[in-house]
């Protein structure tokens, strides 16, 4: 069995990662986002064995992801809940990734785009609160009360390495 | 086995989980952000079988994203690459969404600060290029060459159903 429960290693990417860490909860959690409804369409759209995705989408029930009822149509139908949808900078961040370091050698495949100006969506990146671009040396790490070590701040990217797990 | 490409379905979502779709491959490169370098130190730090991790490590510079070269201190070094560096939006779309929904009950675990002005960074977000923070339902997904099907335009959150795979 695959380990699905990071909580022991305390930080928020971990705990993320216990909640759609596995490749297909969020391909499932994508189709959502497009209007798939239905178990037989999530099944069709994805070629997931059903026992797989009948777990997978009890654990999306389960931790608040989605939520299941019987739609209009008398069909069950599973919609995003707000967390689900709060999920979308992640699944936006991926797509942008994959689009610049896996481009597809035909071209884009999906952009998304705001809907009411048809413009590309800003590529998903790191800002100051002031708005300036931030890369990964110009942030740092600052330990909360959620964090267990005694480390009050944390480098990011400086040798020696501390890890602030 | 796990599977571990996504190739079939197409989509830049797909193509990057397949690449760090592996819960422990996102936290191997989170500790490389936060200055991690040796195999030791991931081991330690994530508790992590040995052997995993250096199938892990070997994947993610097999993949690009880290490099390996002996340091100066004689030990071998993993480092991120450029294209790993580039994964730090969707690390922390992954830290917002951890401290919204997984909150500690202590208190924020780590907060990312902007090192210039000691505040936290602004929450990942999906803007239009004017800088409209859009919503779910702000967002369309438009088909280029790289997509499979003949559709063109593909609604988000649209019922009935068509999912743009």
């Amino acid at each position: 069995m695959k380990r699905n429960n990071f909580d022991h290693l305390n930080c928020s990417v971990a705990a993320t990662l216990s909640v759609i860490g596995d490749h297909w909860s969020l391909l499932i959690v994508r189709d959502a986002f497009f209007g798939v409804r239905r178990f037989d369409d999530f099944q069709a759209d994805l070629g997931i064995a059903r026992n797989v995705l009948s777990l997978r989408l009890k654990k999306l029930v389960d931790e608040g992801i989605m939520t299941r009822a019987r739609g209009t149509s008398g069909f069950q139908e599973y919609q995003l809940t707000p967390a689900g949808l709060d999920l979308q900078p992640i699944l936006l961040a991926m797509t942008h990734w994959g689009d610049c370091h896996r481009p597809h050698p035909q071209g884009p495949r999906i952009t998304f785009v705001d809907k009411t100006h048809r413009e590309p969506v800003e590529k998903m990146t790191v800002r100051s609160q002031r708005g300036q671009i931030l890369g990964p040396k110009d942030i740092r790490a600052k330990a909360g009360p959620g964090f267990h070590s005694g480390q009050k701040d944390v480098p990011l990217l400086q040798t020696p390495a501390t890890s602030p797990r």
